[in-house]
């Protein structure tokens, strides 16, 4: 099956917003083994809209279209539906319902702009659109299949989600199956050869890609199969074998964040933690917290950028800064342990380094890092060489302390 | 002038990659008074190319594409632009010698592959791309324009900005000048409903756009005409006007951020900052950080997200929290007064606030927010009252510490 999409919008071609729709979408459609032969973005157009699904349906078998569903006069996708397709708007009370309750939920008024959104063309079946006032369309014409979704990233990726994409697998009657397992620590051409062994004994059915990010490398398994209990019984204990293969560098699954499994492996031993952040600048600190529910663990950092800080404050010695550095195993250690007594914790994350672009020396280059990790289930102290970027510096020492905890905590 | 887009590779059309490129000329073109009537991403396929290049000659003047310039197999987008425009690829000097400078840095060696980049479409005018090793290429025929770019977003956009923008204003002899001014603390409407006249009062030849972002409001100013030199003198005349009318809101132009107007005051005074941080949790001290050069004003924060360190830390009187609440008027004072003594700073920024989805009651909803900004310049204590979002408070709280502050200091 060969999948178009086509995004719709004045604003797209202005270049006031990126359009991320169609990747997601083209991803998903991939992942469903649909292949997609092209994106297209056009403005609200009447004839541009016709003239380019004309187009699209000479090269695909599936079109996808999103955005020129709102209730204002420039969003003209539903009446360029109703002359492409040869039929008309009718009310729909469902669609209705709808509104009025999502309306309901934000105390507002229904204008008639808003009921004239529930009017969709006779000939599509409607598809119930939760978060939002217009519904998604499936329309089917001469054995192709068209779908029109709201532009609105959440309420499109709802309406895929749910309703578009088991829609599509039933019709092809093969059933796809993913999981997403989380690692840290290597990086990819380094776990490749890790789990190679494993990945080559992968049977034909599951796919697996692999997704770096810095500091992190995503491994997505995909299996495609008629039988789904199958799929899922495969994918299960294959990951098993990956969490026996490489037990310390997986640290989550899907949607899972390294400070998210950190915090409920604090939670759940009811420890309590504070980081003393030299080169990380506060950024573990601002990661932990923007986790709601993160004051039942976290008690604070102190941010120590000078020396006199790391030692009015954390009670590092000036004789282990003058001897062994600010950037030193000595110096995290004692960052540590003074947090552990001032902040009344029992776990403490300390980083000290040198985050570039300036700084660096012969011996402790740009990149240079260390870790000191304190808790009830142990202590460490560890270096790093990360690269020379100052932000990817920074964001690879916060996960590289978060990870060291959880291994603790784990 | 029409133009089209064209997006190349089939990373794009499995959702590998999302599209930026798009946007980013579309708004450039339309800065340039062009306007763009279609986007069009395919695949890395020899027909696909050949066909998308004909369609899109049939509605527009300039045809700028992206992408499939690389040096290995599955780049072939030079080959299938000679037969379009019936041409052969030749070695061109100018582009070899830029890839010697390129390999030269990198201290690799040049491979027959990278060899081969150097060869291009006789009937093209080559753009030299210093940034890489793919040039540009620009080729006219029937009276439109296509234009070649590597995929690369700095290639391309130093491309854009240096060669092909100066050509196409040339072309249409048009200048088009541009600034962009940067305002916090007001929303959209209400900023628009402050600047109403002088906004009526601007020529016809100058365009004014507004660009929001949470608690940001970009202004951007766009003149377009034949004397370049009018052109700068009547942007910069009516910038200073804009400066008159809201001295308060303007921090910035261009690629200016607060944390970097606000540190580049600081060091001018010689002044020390310090952050006492509850519901930003950090992320104050992570944007000071997040600046090279900031350890010469900025020493450090405290992370208090427990009344506790509010107290053992900063010295903020239990009787205070006791009777006004840590989200209050008094905490945060006391916060900051803590703060300048305990970091031996002469200016401090505490922060407290509800940032959510819990913790909000009747009186002190979420979103809820109390800063304190303390310097040899003044003292301020003000409440805000952010919205429901609890990264978008965070985000919020932080920008309006930082611009409490710059008003201080300015």
């Amino acid at each position: 099956m060969n999948a178009e999409i086509i995004t719709i919008g004045d604003e797209l071609l202005i270049g006031q917003v990126i359009d991320t729709n169609s990747a997601w979408i083209a991803e998903q459609l991939n992942l469903c083994g649909i292949k997609v032969v092209q994106i297209t973005s056009i403005p609200d157009n009447h004839l541009r809209i016709i003239t380019t699904l004309t187009e699209a349906s000479t090269r695909a078998d599936l079109i996808l279209m999103t955005g020129g569903l709102g209730p204002t006069r420039d969003d003209i996708t539903k009446t360029s539906l109703c002359e492409y397709f040869g039929t008309k708007l009718v009310f729909n009370q469902e669609a209705f319902e709808n509104i009025e309750r999502i309306f309901r939920i934000r105390s507002y008024n229904i204008t008639p702009l808003n009921r004239a959104q529930a009017e969709i063309p006779e000939s599509c079946t409607p598809l119930l659109n939760i978060n939002g006032t217009a519904p998604g369309m499936w329309f089917e014409k001469d054995n192709k299949i068209y779908i029109s979704m709201p532009g609105v990233p959440f309420e499109m990726k709802a309406l895929m989600t749910d309703q578009i994409i088991p829609r599509l697998q039933n019709l092809s009657h093969i059933s796809i199956v993913h999981k997403t397992i989380l690692t840290h620590g290597v990086g990819e051409s380094f776990l490749a050869a890790k789990i190679e062994e494993w990945e080559t004994s992968l049977p034909d059915f599951i796919k697996l890609a692999y997704l770096p990010q810095p500091g992190i490398v995503r491994l997505r398994l995909t299996a495609t199969g008629n039988d789904r209990e199958l799929l899922e019984e495969t994918i299960d204990d294959r990951t098993k074998e990956l969490y026996n293969l490489v037990p310390d560098l997986i640290f989550g699954e899907g949607e899972d964040t390294l400070e998210l499994v950190t915090g409920s492996l604090l939670k759940k031993h009811g420890f309590t933690l504070a980081t003393a952040e030299s080169c990380t600048g506060g950024y573990i600190a601002h990661l932990i917290t923007g986790i709601a529910g993160s004051s039942a663990y976290f008690k604070g950092s102190v941010v120590a950028y000078s020396n006199e800080i790391k030692e009015n404050v954390l009670g590092v010695s000036p004789a282990t800064i003058a001897k062994s550095g600010a950037v030193s195993e000595e110096t995290v250690f004692e960052m540590a342990a003074g947090l552990i007594k001032q902040f009344n914790v029992n776990c403490a994350i300390a980083v000290s380094g040198i985050a570039g672009p300036d700084g660096g020396t012969e011996d402790k280059p740009v990149g240079t890092t260390w870790i000191c990790v304190l808790s009830p289930k142990g202590a460490i102290t560890r270096k790093f060489t990360f690269g020379e970027h100052r932000g990817r510096n920074i964001r690879r020492a916060a996960l590289a302390a978060l990870d060291l905890l959880r291994k603790q905590l784990k």
